[in-house]
């Protein structure tokens, strides 16, 4: 094993202690390699600064990994204390190439380095002590408590590598060369790329749920394809090989870029790639944190929209289609090249778990039965958007780590890079990003017959948001109307100013666009992504479409457009963000509405959520309630319910009571009423209820 | 170890295959005790004969065991297919002191017993396999799938010991010695009882879920108690000791009898213990095979009503009362005497495990601190009924295992007998029978201020059984009309003829009554006791009462009588039934009308139950089906849908077709319509349902 990082654990095994103690080893591994990522920063103040404005400075990032073990371990109900909320809410999200994370960081105040070094400690004070007690049965499954840990752990390896890459888009000025992280010493002439034949093979994808290894939603599930003949690149593409491509005018040549390349063109202005560097009419390289001479035989980095434009440029050139490899065209390579997993595959064998360099190296180095970098060196891309397997469902701690991804927008990048490390260098991990991103990523290419499939509408297919989008935008049942539009016009009713407007529990986005009939600007937030992007997309993409169940697994597809719905005016006002109502990041504020729908009987602390909610309501603001007060342990730990039980002295407490023993001193209640609302499970099978709606003036 | 019974295996270890052995092990030492049991029984003549005219012939018990097996294992869908529907249908239930179950073996064509042992051998042989096969991780929990197998296991446990009573009461010709089944030769004068004092104790009671032993549901859970310093007699209640209360006239005087201990002697005219023998005006006693001189030394064997009639005559006697020790004070006593669980206890200390007797033994053979037969010799009966522990819930796999006793008439054995082994010995284990029932089971007193307080009205407060009796017996919702008496009333004027009824998925059985309007007989059949003992406590006992929830978990407690439902008149007319649908035992035939409501989407397998049902209607037969057609995996493998899926042309197959397509040959449609029904979960949270109601006359 390589001195810096250590392979990721196996989840079976015969002795549970010695299961902690590698566990923990493997934690210990993770963090403090974090921690030596962000030495590259030259000082304390270069935490503060951004590598692109796009993105959070980089304080964010170093706080964010460890944030993510807390905010994940009182999701699960594992822990019930936080360490620090306020760090667990501006750390909070980090997916932040998505709409609905706030980036604009002027609307924190960026706690100190020292501070968040701090807490680090703490977090890793508790993960161990919880490493070492949490109940533990061998093999780990996924509704284990040490899986959390593990996904913690895992989560902070990606954040290894994607801040490597933030690192290196930094000024040189602001970063350091340090000794652990070493570049490569080959730099030579461009080697001559050909092409290889690869054997048509059945390719089975997807993990069992029994595979020894921890792994995102996304790998478990079952695909088959069969793949024909095809010719792969020998090499990665070389800065050399690209360099033709450049210096043919390929970036200022529009037919050899589809739509989102020429958009992404004009928004750059970029002329070659992004790593490379122009002085005095000779283009130079920036590793992490040097620049070199061009190292003509490395491999390119690009995004997927430069590699493709390549493979257009190239195509038109030789008069034979080149495209990038679809994920199963990379697997039936990784066949022919007689690759194994790790363990069995060692690390030496490619660039890659920080074992040789701390860069790229020459796309000659490393030859698995002659075809190079398999795996290793850097990311290839892949024409193919990732997509879930059959069988695919989401991991209900992490039930946002992949479906907002599944849109046909995100390309999978394959085979790891020398930053990769922990399940971003195993078998049947899967990343994908959008088609304009940077990560330490390149291509081969492929002749190939193989078309991949485009799909057009993405009909929204995970059932419980289906169900969602369906009781938001479906039809009504039993004659009962439709409950996003009658909250908001009851809760519009009762607001005195009508500037700003929080739809909390916004689900897939109904009651937002609803209240944007009223409101200068509504803000939409939910606890999940998976929510939450139904409604950026009706404002995005200028529709809603998802399968409405109707007898076992037939469904009816359905589509709703912004214009039907009347939204398109309206659609500047609302905006959609992901947040914890029991922990809401402090920019969510000067509200003179806040609506939280169906959403107090399904928060792990709603006292924590109805104790501050004042605060962020202007002079006169109004705060609407409504919900069935159906209590139930799988969301909320008894001790934590507002209602539903019975006191110390056999006193029955109703949530309503509650609600008014909490809310007294700072809320007058000027209205009571009782709101039904249906959604339609199947075409024969519906939930009834009957909400409580409740409005509340601010004192 | 003793030779005949192995101890219990434990869930917990290192090392799967060693796990599967010891598993296979004890199964073998199980299954053989089992037949060793049957041995006892001079021929096989005797296997069609009855222990009492209440009880199914020997034979059923010879193949219940197994056919246990693989009822479980089919409605866990753990195998698909059966070794022999018939045997699995009429040896299925075996609870037959309830009236559900059916024991008039007229019924039935029993088979031979060469049959039923070559059953076994098959039986053996695929459980085997599955022990060899069945996924496996240690600890084994009680969603592992060979938790059924232990379940197996431990149902055949139960089943040595209740066979050696039914062969204790079989006529002394038609029983024979074996040597493995030796009687106790100890056989003295009465050893002269006295009471020893136990100290005050916080008992708790209940096994955690982490237990390493397999275990029932009623032994999960939580209770607490403080148990005041009270006295327990030192021996168990010896013949001899029992001998003064049969010479003082105790069975004739009714003063030492409370109503139901009367009504037992009414009917059984008993003027003694049942295992004494009235021979020449001299006592003898009955063993298992033989009748020996009376050992006044042994303890008595006795029902709960006539332990608790000795007590009040002794209490009269001495002018203190004496009473039957409560299972928290049980367990004061077993904590005092010093005791463990085995293995730390070993077997050969107490009469339990055949290690020592097949037999009672002398009531001062066994010493524990003083106390003696803490465990074994005999069950002592307590004064406790037995309930569910706090956070009980029912196993899936076998959920009318402990619900249907929880009636407050079942009371507790406490102490496990001779004939006891597995489970039955176990520290957490809990087994109960209603009072008047034999087991070999006597008993000890207590001078304790502590009163078993008794329950009046058990409000039904199993969460689905509960949700079902508010459906049928409770309120309307949403304006829509009661679905039982609704079903009841379309069937019934569809009817042609009106003498038999058979309401299949009867549930509560409601509209089992409803039908008995206007059919002569009306037979309800439901899947699980605990619903069908709703319907058969209303016919018995007059009354449904039960806790609707309203809001987390508080309720509001209802209870309706027969007469305010206007049945009092009809209930002769209805009589309640166990029984799987897709196996129906043979004698449920000849009716004019058969209901099956909301159960076609239920079924393992619910073609073969259409493929078969018309040979159960007479000439111009009825058949009625409702049903919302929800299919869904966990009741229905997907193979076994009858709708809701694409077939292999991608065509859409729907639940009606496939009825008409099914049915068509036997049937002819002769009504279609739309029902809809209201389930409520809370006071706001409803299931509305649309079911779609199919009436088919048989061509």
């Amino acid at each position: 094993m390589s001195k810096l990082s250590k392979y990721p654990v196996t989840l079976d095994g015969n002795n549970v202690d010695e299961k902690r103690q590698e566990i923990k080893d493997y934690f210990h591994n993770t963090y403090e390699l974090y921690e030596k990522v962000f030495d590259v920063l030259k000082n304390d103040d270069v935490f503060y600064e951004k590598s692109e404005v796009t993105r959070h400075p980089m304080i964010f990032y170093f706080g964010h990994t460890a944030t993510f073990f807390i905010n994940k371990l009182i999701n699960m109900k594992i822990i019930k204390e936080r360490i620090n909320s306020n760090f667990e809410s501006i750390f909070a999200v980090g997916v932040d190439e998505m709409s609905w994370d706030d980036v604009n960081s002027s609307n924190y105040s960026w706690p100190k380095v020292d501070e968040v070094r701090e807490y680090r400690k703490k977090v890793k004070e508790l993960v161990d002590e919880l490493i070492m007690t949490l109940p533990l049965t061998l093999p780990i499954k996924d509704d284990s408590p040490m899986w959390i840990i593990l996904m913690g752990i895992e989560h902070e390896r990606i954040h290894i590598e994607t801040s490597l890459v933030l690192h290196r888009q930094m000024p040189i000025g602001l970063v350091k060369s340090i000794e652990e992280f070493a570049v490569c010493p080959n730099n030579s002439d461009t080697p001559k790329n050909s092409m290889l034949k690869i054997n048509a093979a059945k390719i089975k994808l997807g993990k069992d749920d029994s595979h020894n290894l921890y792994g995102w939603d996304n790998e478990y599930g079952d695909y088959k394809e069969e793949v024909s003949t095809f010719e792969v690149s020998k090499y990665l593409v070389s800065n050399g090989e690209f360099m033709e491509f450049v210096e043919a005018g390929g970036y200022s040549n529009s037919e050899f870029w589809d739509e989102e390349g020429r958009s992404f063109l004009e928004q750059t202005k970029a002329a070659y790639p992004t790593f490379w560097l122009l002085k005095n009419g000779k283009f130079r390289y920036r590793t992490l944190s040097s620049e070199i001479d061009m190292p003509l035989n490395w491999p390119v980095d690009v995004n997927a929209l430069e590699a493709e434009a390549f493979c257009r440029y190239k195509s038109q050139k030789d008069g034979v289609k080149y495209q990038l490899p679809s994920e199963a065209e990379y697997r039936a390579i990784y066949d022919e090249a007689g690759l194994q997993d790790i363990p069995a595959f060692h690390e030496s064998r490619a660039n890659l778990n920080f074992y040789h360099y701390a860069s790229s190296c020459p796309v000659d180095e490393f030859s698995f039965n002659g075809i190079y970098d398999v795996v290793g060196n850097v990311w290839q891309w892949s024409r193919t958007p990732i997509r879930g397997f059959d069988g695919f469902k989401v991991h209900e701690a992490y039930d946002d780590f992949s479906t907002p991804t599944f849109d046909e927008k995100h390309s999978l990048i394959l085979g790891s890079s020398w930053a990769s490390s922990g399940n971003l260098i195993m078998k049947y991990s899967r990343y994908a990003f959008r088609k304009h991103f940077y990560q330490n990523a390149g291509f081969r290419y492929v002749i190939s017959n193989q078309e991949e499939k485009k799909l057009t509408d993405i009909y929204e297919s995970d059932e419980l948001v289906a169900q969602y989008c369906e009781f938001q935008y479906g039809e009504t049942h039993f004659g009962v109307e439709n409950f996003a539009i009658a909250t908001a016009e009851v809760a519009s009713k009762f607001a005195v100013n009508k500037t700003k407007a929080l739809d909390l529990g916004c689900a897939t986005g109904r009651a937002t666009y609803e209240l944007a009939r009223e409101f200068d600007e509504v803000e939409g937030v939910d606890f999940s992504v998976r929510f939450v992007q139904v409604g950026a997309k009706l404002k995005s993409d200028g529709y809603v479409a998802f399968s409405s169940k109707e007898e076992g697994e037939l469904v009816k597809n359905k589509k709703v457009t912004i214009q039907e719905l009347g939204y398109e005016s309206l659609k500047e006002r609302v905006s959609f963000w992901q947040g914890d109502a029991c922990n809401l990041k402090p920019n969510f504020n000067s509200y003179d509405l806040i609506m939280a729908t169906n959403l107090i009987d399904r928060l792990y602390n709603p006292r924590l959520f109805l104790d501050t909610i004042d605060e962020r309501l202007n002079a006169d603001g109004i705060l609407v309630i409504t919900s069935p007060y159906t209590w139930q342990e799988s969301s909320t730990k008894k001790e934590f319910w507002l209602g539903g039980y019975e006191d110390e002295n056999g006193d029955e407490v109703k949530t309503i009571d509650s609600l008014k023993n909490i809310l007294n001193n700072k809320f007058e209640l000027i209205h009571l009423q009782d709101l039904e609302f249906v959604i339609k499970e199947t075409a024969r099978k519906y939930q009834h209820t009957i909400s409580q709606l409740s409005v509340w003036k601010k004192r």
